[in-house]
């Protein structure tokens, strides 16, 4: 089974995002011609999700070589190297905590160091070729995984997920959405409860989207409603996302999700995150190095267009938080789910790979 | 130092409200003229907290004693007694959780029911007089209950609150928020964490309010940061409210309420509520008895007039969770401090006052 709709696409020289601000109650695409557009989508969070924004960014080094052809082609490698580079540090800063974002931009840029190059033809071909690439590794790195995941869901699970880690927050198909979808697909009979998400509403927005599209049971939740759940034994396991891990396996993703691991570690519910291994910062020791973005107040004082909160009251918006590693029971990737001690786990695998 | 509004009045033979809906960016009154009017009010939270439900619901027995008169003076005490035993029972079914509804319905009930009435106007002026006595009490209460919270609040505190629980979740003054105000007014350096509460947002709209208007340093969060706050030692203690506490001590208030005190309890954080005793109900054993009220899909669907969930996506909406009394380090009332054990402190309270 597939989605009905594309998440990112490059089509006629541009990319066409589905504006994922307007959803559930429009649907509009959202359409990037140059990479500075590109960095307003992420930043603005037209798209967000942490595998998405990474596919997208990859999309945005092709748009910036497609600009900067005449630079090449008049000033040589060096001139046009150096445009390149400046287009991906913007990328780079336009969000700060997921590393897919990062870590994209760094293969973009390693395809070029690592090739010598006729003509500026052959590189916009070649990025577009791997920009396609990592977007389409990313969708069967997501069908990987939920297959995986799924050996640990039970038949009759009732499952708590928080924010969007579906088709929309990847190049397709889902990370912690994906695993709930290839159960409920293989036949399971599964409930899902989705926290809202503030102050984003991604899981009202875009989970609760994906999930009533899939037609698979489930009910929407304030995020303060899940503690009681898994208190009262109501969630047999919670699957989210991640959007960075660093090598102690202390996992960086929406805020909220510390809460829920608290309460799971409180009452011996299973907690897993879903990531693809992209995720994985392995230069990162523990969470306490992952950089947490802090929005804009807005996002908290005003809804839409509605304001909320009086005049001159102050916010504190953090968008991610970081759950240690001693609270997860485990992080299911495209190359199986790694299981504590996390950090060994995690070294071999990086060796594994060669990283 | 006292607000500038006022949350409840009666004058010109009806009851004023402030509409807590439109706030903090309309400021309105709501004027009920009969107790369909007050029923309404509470239902659709025109005004909440059960302390300034207590109260609002004792104008609405003097509105509906104002309304059966010519019954009384027609059909004789009978056919008024019974009137208004039903006018009571419509009130009380408005919102089912918060006890000192209940309690001020029978308050007035008994007032009734213990005396012989010679006429329409000595009941009306009676209940007149009962229903300020409730609401200058409650007042009081709330002052008295500040003062001996204030003992518990260390200089340069930060503390964490939930809901609304100030002079808008009362008559006047407030419990939790009342604390917090004696705190910062007898001199102390003090932060406020203020969290949203969603899905009402009576932390956003209602706390913010009033913590601009006093002018105490804070921030407001959604709900879902608390958790990262309290494990990384930002928060000293928190205070809040309660919709009914059981005999035992568990303590049943807005959603949410859960969440913080489990998360207090991981991590050691002083976890108070501050309570009138009338929100004490001494005939329920634990907080599993305690009724919740499942309020309407539309609270978490949509935000004001904005749609934030697709079509025919499910709602999970209770408007209060349990928190055990393992969980509570003291309950803060106008008789002093209650500590564990507290079914013992709670019977030896009950004894006291002779009910």
């Amino acid at each position: 089974m597939n989605e009905s709709f594309i998440t990112l696409q490059f089509k006629e020289g541009a990319l066409h995002l589905i504006d994922q601000r307007v959803l559930p109650t429009a649907y509009t695409e959202f359409v990037c011609r140059d990479y500075r557009d590109v960095e307003f989508a992420i930043r603005d969070m037209v798209v967000r999700g942490a595998p998405a924004i990474g596919a997208t960014a990859a999309y945005g080094v092709l748009l910036a070589a497609m600009e900067f052809s005449p630079l090449f082609d008049q000033e040589g490698p060096e001139a046009f190297r150096a445009a390149l580079g400046e287009a991906c540090a913007y990328l780079d800063a336009s969000r700060p905590t997921a590393v897919n974002l990062h870590w994209a931009l760094e293969r973009m840029l390693t395809l070029y160091d690592q090739n010598t190059w006729a003509s500026s033809e052959s590189i916009v071909a070649q990025f577009h070729k791997e920009a396609d690439a990592i977007r389409a590794e990313d969708i069967e790195t997501n069908k990987r995984l939920s297959a995986i995941g799924n050996d640990i869901v039970p038949d009759g699970a009732t499952i708590l997920t928080h924010c969007n880690t579906g088709a929309l927050a990847t190049a397709g198909w889902g990370t912690a959405l994906g695993v709930i979808k290839e159960a409920f697909y293989s036949g399971k009979q599964i409930f899902v409860y989705a926290d809202e998400t503030r102050p984003r509403l991604q899981g009202a927005r875009l989970t609760a989207w994906e999930l009533t599209q899939a037609k698979i049971p489930s009910k929407l939740i304030p995020d303060s409603v899940a503690a009681t759940l898994i208190r009262d034994g109501k969630i047999d396991l919670v699957i989210l996302g991640g959007d960075r891990v660093a090598a102690n396996g202390d996992v960086c993703n929406k805020i909220g999700t510390f809460m829920l691991s608290a309460l799971c570690k409180l009452y011996g519910v299973p907690f897993y995150s879903a990531v693809p291994i992209s995720t994985i910062d392995f230069s990162i020791q523990t969470g306490a190095d992952i950089p947490i973005e802090e929005r804009d107040s807005t996002e908290v004082s005003h809804i839409g267009d509605v304001q909320v909160a009086p005049d001159g009251m102050e916010v504190y918006n953090p968008a991610f938080d970081v759950t240690p590693h001693q609270f997860i029971t485990g992080i299911i990737t495209e190359e199986g789910i790694l299981y504590p001690p996390f950090q060994k786990r995690i070294a071999e695998l990086k060796q594994r790979l060669g990283r």
